[in-house]
Order: structure tokens, then sequence, then C-alpha cells
């Protein structure tokens, strides 16, 4: 007997019927004789029908009284799910992000897991119920209901699956694993077996969308085992855990893309240590995500900077640059959108030299300009043109050795 | 400058419209120099909707899941009644009801309050806030949600009005005040100025509908100063406090109905002491509200009891009683449904003896049999078949001197 936890996304609780085969997916589990703590989301369309409430009344609206507003349809979810179960005759208990124990920083819309308080949930496991938590959402010291963000129902089910120390944590989306690529970008993509927290974390980072980043790096730290699979299809899915035996045979992974990628430049930098640290210091401080990064000289006394940014952020990023062009003191910035990122992921990549030449050689041989780079030990990454990507994901999945006819490796299966 | 704590019912913030009238409204009382403390219910039929979707899942759902669902309803109105208020340039801070401090027992569904804690209101007032309070819910001691139940946030305006000690509760409604009777039923009835709070409280109990008795008996206990006026219309509304003068020169203040009655008659009890007590006593325990009592002999040993009850709930009555029959000793049960109850209700009545005869005879004189008795202190009601309700009110309303033209009455405006 263990101790699981398991998320159900929006998807899978979208409506009542499916709230009821997600009752009977836990059903199965509790028969197994695990204790179970379920988080869910807001079912299906729930959170955009509140935003759109909200945005009719203040636009933007004021993100406190926003999570106040948002946090109702998860609410809704633990209601109707824990009813479904007790329809079954299991015991369960509905709590929202505050009756958990969920303690969060005090930012609005972003907050972060500073602590759970399991006391609750532990008193009800113990009493054999089914303990149902309201994903996404938790409570600031000074007793305002917050929010985590995008990503927000994954986390709270990994911080939930560490704080109890759960044998593992269950993640049931609409697909059935992890792949090799996206299979509606690649056919030829297949599920793996199981996966590094490292490379999933570069996966999920580089787009891949099964899994929010910050739940993935959540559990690195604890240590948690992570599954992901079907709410639908009662079929293995992709173990995601700590790297064992996996990285000696295995060059790359899985090929993910990205297809919201802008690049902004800012020429004529001063060649100044302390350029750069302003520039990336202003847009830190606007909340704006940086990627990838490529310096080049302008001349002798300037520099050339590029990076990309998120598609949606690329004209605040401008906008920051441009406000604080006194202090920055360069010459002209130029922005491009209609980018995509494809990335090539393994860990074991940093032992076998030439999988960065291998990739720049695919895809220059099928005609793909490479407009910038990034690596890390366990990741290789080009910006390319969006309308270019479907093309450069086969190509690189083919090449890679990933197609399914072809694979032999361990972490792969048809 | 005063405090005053303001209620707006579900037609009130029925949508994003009406909403920021309602923002409009609370922004007149803050611009008068009132701090404002404003409780919502939810929005027009929200409540009615997540019940539908609840029975979807389980009928009859679960009480304490059913709290949890329902008071999604409320928490999405302060949120966005605060973000109107706020984009009218005001500082406001929705609460839910644990936020709010409001401590209730452990009854799902229709929880009683048992304290407020203050202290996060009062410093979000020193703030300069406007506090937005989600009506209808609260917490117990083991933090779990519950609901109020009917008239909850009627209940939790006054229970915050007494716990502030507040200058005044205002209860927003869809009508203008208290009439003499239901406008719908007797076109001549006109609004009161002011009434006693125990004849408000006889007039909620007796169906006027527009405070709840609950939250009048509140009100009462704390000598909390009520007004209900209209959210739509900007005029005076009726006020409900202590009886002051207006006894003396009152015999009936106004004339209630109710439609939903139903007769219960239990034939031939023994004629003890303890057979009434067992009977109402299992009523009681079942939560059946039994209302006139009227008892008569059957023959020297028995006794045949009448009694009333909401027509909803004649059913289960009677199943209450049949499953106690061997106890009971009774020979038969019948039950009437069809059934309504007028009432003339007056301060001042007990010391005018005659009111119960005139009620009567116009009663009679008018072809109407009168089925059962009760009086009160403050009121006489009478069970008449409902298909003659109507027609009671005008006579009534006429006979004790109430219709408009006729008013000379310190408590009555036209």
């Amino acid at each position: 007997m263990g101790l699981v936890v398991q998320k159900f996304g929006g998807t899978s609780v979208g409506s009542v019927e499916r709230i009821r085969k997600v009752a009977e997916r836990i059903a199965k589990s509790h028969a197994d004789g695990d204790q179970c703590v379920v988080t869910v989301s807001a079912m299906g369309k729930t959170t955009d029908e509140l935003v759109s409430l909200a945005r009719q009344m203040s636009d933007p609206p004021p993100q406190r009284e926003m999570d106040v507003l948002l946090t109702t349809g998860e609410q809704v979810s633990i209601a109707l799910l824990s009813m479904a179960l007790m329809e079954r005759g299991l015991k369960a208990r509905p709590m929202t992000g505050w009756q958990a124990g969920i303690q969060t920083d005090p930012i609005h819309g972003k907050a972060r897991i500073e602590e759970i308080d399991t006391q609750r949930v532990r008193q009800s496991l113990d009493q054999g119920e089914i303990v149902v938590v309201a994903g996404f959402q938790g409570v600031s010291s000074d007793g305002e209901i917050t929010t985590l963000g995008r990503g927000g129902s994954d986390t709270t089910a990994v911080a939930l699956a560490a704080a109890l120390e759960a044998d593992r944590c269950e993640i049931f989306t609409d697909v059935t694993g992890v792949f090799t690529a996206d299979p509606r970008m690649a056919p030829q993509a297949g599920k793996l077996k199981e996966i590094s927290y490292e490379e999933m974390l570069e996966l999920a980072n580089l787009g891949a969308g099964v899994l929010h980043p910050r739940s993935v790096e959540c559990a690195m730290t604890h240590r948690v085992p992570l599954v992901v699979r079907s709410s639908f299809v009662d079929e293995e899915g992709t173990w995601v855990k700590e790297a064992a035996n996996m990285e000696e045979e295995l060059n790359v992974r899985g090929i993910a893309h990205d297809l919201q990628v802008a690049r902004i430049k800012v020429l004529g930098l001063p060649n100044q240590t302390r350029a750069l640290t302003t520039l990336f210091g202003v847009l830190a401080e606007a909340h704006i995500n940086v990627d990838m990064i490529v310096t080049s000289d302008h001349d002798n006394d300037r520099i050339d900077v590029a990076f990309s940014v998120h598609e949606e952020e690329w004209e605040q990023a401008e906008k920051v640059i441009e406000d604080h062009g006194e202090e920055l003191k360069y010459l002209e910035v130029v922005s491009e959108t209609g980018l995509a990122k494809v990335s090539a992921v393994g860990a074991g990549m940093v032992t076998h030299p030439g999988v960065a030449a291998k990739m720049f050689t695919s895809l220059s041989e099928a005609g793909i300009r490479i407009r910038m780079v990034s690596t890390s030990e366990i990741k290789i990454s080009c910006a390319i043109a969006k309308n270019q990507a479907e093309k450069a994901v086969r190509e690189l999945h083919s090449v890679f050795g990933l197609d399914v006819e072809e694979q032999t490796l361990v972490g792969a299966s048809s």
C-alpha cells in the first residue's frame, strides 16, 4: 500500500460525465490499496469564462480580485468530484487551497508555494478518505487567496507529493505520455517509457507542453517520481525520474519545438559588462523571460546583443529597452517575430560530441537557415523561421534515430 | 461619518451592468462619508445552476460538498463587485466568509453564525477600504466551509452590522420597502415608513418575503437599525427598528399571506401529554417546522391534533408520523394541501380587543371558511383555501383601514 497523488486537468474534468470517469479511475487506485490525494483543475472552459467576465468589468482586472474570482473554478471541481466519489460509496473530502494548508508568497496571479501544512490532509487520509484538493491555488501568510499561475495545478500536485512524501505523483492528461516529438508535427514520434527530470525540464521549457517546467523543477528538487499518463486511455504512461542508467545509451531523447518566438536585437551597446547587466536587469524587473542570448562585436567600442523572448512579450520588451535608452546608450533596437525554436534534448549529449554539428548540418541540408543557437549540457536549440518548424522537427527526429521503426533505445517504446 | 453595512441580493448583482450600478450606489454612500461594509449574494441564477450541476452528479447531493460548491457563487460576486468599485477609483477588498471571520456551527446547509472575528474587516476599514463580504457563508470551528441556508445573505449583513456595531444595516432588494400587504395581491397596499422588529418578525415569518425571519431576529436581538430599500429606485425605504411610539396608534400594521400551507390531522391520539410531546418531538427531529396547532377531543380517551406545515414538507411529515405509529398509537392520519394562511399583524393589537372578531366576521361575510386559527400577541392568522387567499388579503386590508386612500396611520405612506 502506497500514497499516491493524482492530478487531473481541465479537459479531464470538463463535464459531469468526465468527472464520473475520473472518479472511476481514482476508485481503481483506491481499490489497489493506495491512499489517494487528488488535485484537480477547473472544468474545461470555466477559467476562460471567468476571465471574460472580469474583463467586462475591468481591463486589465486587478490581480488580487482575479485570484478570488478564478479560484472558484477549482472549488467547483473539488465539490463535484467529491460527490462523484461518494456516489460510488467511497469516502472523500474536498479541500480548497487554504484548507489543504498550501501557503504561498503574496504575489497574486503567479504565487509560489512556500510551505504545505499537511496536517489536515493527513488526518483525512488516516480516516480512509480520498482527499480532493483544488489545484492552482493557495493562501498567503496574510490570509489572501492566491493563484499559482500557469502550470499551477501540476505544481500543486507535485508539491503535495513532496510534502506528503508520496510514492509517486500521477499526472493525468489528454495525451498518453511524453513523446520523442509532438506527434502532430512528427507522425513518427514514439512514446518514451522513461525520461530524467533534467531532460523533462528541458523539454518542458522548450514547449513540449505536457508538463509545466515549474512542476518538473519541483519534482526534481524533491525527487518525486512522476508519471504522465492518459485520463481517457488505460495504458502505461511515461515515468519522469532520476536518470539512473539511462544516460550512456542515449544521444538525443526527443525533439522539442516552440512556435512563439520573437528575436530582439540591441545594436551598438557600449562594450562594458555593466551594459549587459543593465539590459537584462531591466528586462527581469519587468518580468520578461529572456531565452537565447547571443552577443557579437559591433565595432571596437560597441557590441550587438540579440536575444529571444516569447512572441507575446516582444512589444513590452522593446518598450522597456526604449524607456531605458539614456541609461543603455545603444544605437538601435530591431525586433523580428514569426520565429520558432527547435531543440534536441538528451542527457547523454554532453559526452557525445558531434551532436551539434549533426544538427546544424541536417538543418542546413534541408534548406533551413539557423538564426540563433543556444546550448546547455543536455540540449541544443536553434531559432529558425516558424514556417519551417515542422520540416525541421521531422528532419531532426529522423536524423537522431528517433523514428519509431528505427528505435532501439531503452527509453522509447513504439 | 458612520459605519454602514449594505446588502445586495442576487437580482441586484445579476449582471455585469447591474454590479456596476451597485458600485455606483455604494460609491454614493462612501462619498457621504460613511465607512462601508457590503455583503452580496450570488449572481442571479448562479445558485440554481450549481444546484442543477450537483444534482446531475448525486441526488440528493451530500451537504458538505454542496456548501463547497454553492459558496463559489458569492465568491464570484465579491470579486466582480470589488473590481467594479476599484474601476471607479475606490479602494475595495473582497472577503470570503472565512476571510471575514464568520464562524458558524458545523451544520452544513443551514449553519448558524456563532461569532464574527471582525479584526480583518476593521483593519481593512481603517485603511479606507470598502469591504466586500460574501454573504450566506462561513467557516466552522474545524475549518469546513458552511452555508447559512435560506435568508443567509440578509443574516450575514445583520450579523456583521451587530458585530461591528454599525449605525445601520441597509438591505437593498427588488422592492422599495415593506408594504401593508403584497401589492400584487392588494393593489391598495402602501409602503410603511417604519415598523417594529416584532411586527417585522411576524410579517417575515408569515411569508412577507422581503426579509428572512432569521435576519430580523438577529437585528432585534442586537438592536441593529435596518432599512429595506430598492437597489434600482432611489427612494426612502422602510425602517425596521425598536417600537418607540408606534404602538398606541395602530391596530393592524399589515396583512401577510403564505400560499404554501398544508394541514395534517392526527386523529385519535391517546389523551396523554406524552403523546403530544412525542408527536412534535419526532417532527422536530426530522427538522419539520410546525406552524399552527389545534387540538380537540376525539372521545373520552383520545384527542385529535391538527397542525400546519410548509406544503413541501407534508409528505415527509406524514411519513415520519407513520414511521412512529407504534409509539404514537393514533387511529388515523389525514393530510390536506391547497391551503393558505392570511394574517393581520400589529404591535398594538393586544391592547385593542375585537381585532380577532373583526377578522373572523369579515372573512366569513366574504364567504371564506376558516380552517384553523392561531394567534400571538401581535398577530392573528387564519388558514383558508388557497384560491380564496387574494380575496381575503384585499378584504382584510380594507377592513383594517390600510387601503392607501384611507391611511392616516403614522407608519404608512402612500
